[in-house]
């Protein structure tokens, strides 16, 4: 088994998590599948906080999915349970039953609506969640809530992820400081549009729910919907914001704070959906794909994540052969509008092809050398308009097979 | 390296090709790629023979399907060159020079005008291709036609195939028989909407173009159109559909030998779509998807080659790991209108799931049983509406990965 080991992409550091007030972590393990590690984490949220989220566009979503939907839609969001080793997905009325079990235990024990609970599942599909063991931890984890920190609360929302994912940022307004922290979980089942991720930002800044409900879908975008590991979506995804306003910074639309939290925000979202990608399931390199002069930004994203997905391109890094032909393919299967004689190709910088055909100084060990690297880029400018984005992948390796054909995750 | 070994799902006896009159087949190596084997095919067609085809939908097409589809599109397609090993795609100017040069060596020999010989090419994008060493086979290609046969026909088309795929239905009209002879090409790069895949079929049966045409894109989405092996899709592929008309059986419209002839020529390309993903690179167990019961019949087609296509499943499969809840993630990431509740699922007729959750009585050892087989079948059964589609595909291995991580194809 290659699971316990650690991704070779992995930060090397870990990152010191500045305090927020507002929020109270908890931690547990119930044994459900795991043994001898947290499986189960609650988010405690003060009255005053305010959520946003964004969720997997399965059509076979989870119970989880649509119950929290509904409690960032209408309600107001106070705590969050996540539970990792079942996504309860596919469980018909037993999963739901599951489910609203759990939110009245956790309402019985902490006095608050069953529509201020949110909860997120992750794990292997089509079992049915055992209620009544998690329902034996709740009393304790509700009295042991802002006993755990985010390192723990990272690592006990984890599945097949080889490390706990976690970072923050600080931004100072004035005399002011806001802090922004985020956790998720994710190796495999990562595409764009959520995959098998979760992923949860708290801030002490104060913010209107319509606007960070605005801020979140705008940096999701570039952020956790760039990512692909092997362009499998899961039916658990969710992405929660949570802005308690407890640094009494308002951040709001009319001033400048808003882009100034925005750019801190998007860092946050940004390294975490690395870190995911970091963790791809047999990741060895990690790959920026940037695409510039498309006729759209959704133009330019689809062709990124073209090459992102193709199994030929990924194999080819795997293999660190620089064979470019694969990314051309990549371009025209995306079936995006292109003029092949304005088509050029950079990988590691290095010009491979331009004007719809290899360049004719190409040096390939130029780029032999760049693939030999972790960290591998490609740019492709195709010469029409603005259109540009950015996607991240990894690539595929026997290490992708070997979790994944022996591994029920 | 792995490319010589002969896929395990190879067929295991040859088929027997009946003779058919109006077209001659020669074939030469030119040394460019391969040794020790041909990579020229020339097929000579008599002057009453129709022709028809359907072409990749890459935006980055190669050459040689632009010229082919405008032969086929207003020209009398005389003969057709095939070459493998180089695609001659994203090669420019200097590829369609080269492309020009040979059409006309072939246009030379043969006193045939331009306008009616068609090329295909498969192999490395990138990499201009070399008229010069190609033009010195011409004369020789056109001297010998009708020295080659099928399987030496399917062999020197070859590029990643582990073996030559060939086919043949011989159809009795009265008195009289129709005589359909395909062959084929590719292994990866396979997905719907064409893929690295070569298919040219030929049949003595006498039909107009255009419901020649007609046949063609009815039988070719039920058969080279419902194959993938890793979603990858190329900038070469194409399949023509020739008629020599020389049995003098004339197949038309009006009469009942539309509807056997169709039968027999969906049997030939069926054949020859199954015998592509059953040389899907590393594949170790050729996959039927049914999906049953959608809301249209491309609806179903979408769910199941969504299925097709995850790795999860396929990752799942190559390791005999009964892990359902995959195909779920899979129908869910389709986004077509499913309801989760409705949603039945079998693996080797074994019923998995029903109503939307894990069938109570489900034995999972019988299934883990059909997938040690080589033959694994996964049957939807949406229960909403008739909408039905069966896509085929194989798994994916460590071997996909040894194989494309160091073979530059």
């Amino acid at each position: 088994m290659t699971i316990s080991k650690i991704s070779p992409l992995a930060p090397k550091i870990l990152v010191k998590m500045p305090p927020l007030t507002g929020v109270e972590l908890a931690t547990a393990a119930s044994g459900l599948k795991y043994k001898n590690r947290d499986d189960l984490l609650l988010m405690v949220f003060s009255p005053e906080t305010t959520i946003a989220g964004v969720f997997t566009k399965s059509t076979t979503a989870a119970i989880s999915v649509l119950l929290t939907k509904h409690v960032v839609k209408i309600g107001q969001g106070r705590c969050l349970l996540v539970n990792a080793g079942n996504a309860n997905a596919f469980t018909g009325v037993d999963g739901e039953r599951s489910a609203n079990s759990i939110l009245s235990s956790i309402s019985r024990v902490s006095g608050l609506p069953v529509s201020s609970i949110m909860m997120a599942s992750t794990g292997v599909i089509g079992e049915p969640l055992d209620d009544v063991i998690i329902n034996r931890h709740i009393d304790n984890l509700w009295n042991s809530k802002g006993t755990a920190d985010w390192y723990q609360a990272a690592s006990a929302i984890k599945t097949t992820d080889t490390f706990a994912k976690v970072t923050s940022q600080t931004v100072e307004f004035g005399n002011q400081t806001v802090n922004i922290c985020g956790i998720a979980k994710g190796s495999g089942m990562i595409a764009p549009n959520m995959a098998t991720m979760l992923g949860f930002i708290v801030t002490d800044a104060k913010i209107e729910k319509s606007l960070l409900q605005k801020i979140l879908l705008l940096v999701n975008n570039k952020s956790f919907n760039s990512i692909t590991v092997d362009s499998d979506t899961s039916t658990n995804d969710m992405v929660l914001a949570a802005a308690t306003g407890a640094s009494k910074v308002v951040i709001s639309y009319e001033d400048s704070t808003v882009d100034k939290f925005i750019s801190a925000f998007q860092k946050v979202m940004v390294d975490l959906a690395h870190q995911i990608v970091k963790d791809g399931e047999g990741a060895s390199k990690f790959i920026t794909i940037n695409v510039t002069g498309g006729v759209s930004n959704n133009s330019a994203h689809n062709i990124a994540k073209s090459i992102a997905n193709s199994p030929l391109v990924k194999t080819a890094i795997a293999g660190e052969d620089a064979n470019w032909g694969r990314i051309v393919m990549a371009i025209g299967k995306a079936g995006e509008l292109v003029k092949t004689n304005l088509i050029t190709i950079r990988v590691g910088g290095v010009l491979v092809a331009t004007n719809g055909k290899k360049f004719e100084g190409y040096k390939e060990y130029k780029v032999e050398k760049h693939i030999k690297s972790d960290n591998i880029i490609i740019d492709i400018d195709l010469q029409m308009q603005d259109g540009n984005a950015t996607v991240w992948t990894c690539d595929l390796t026997h290490e992708y097979i070997s979790i994944n054909a022996d591994y029920r995750s």
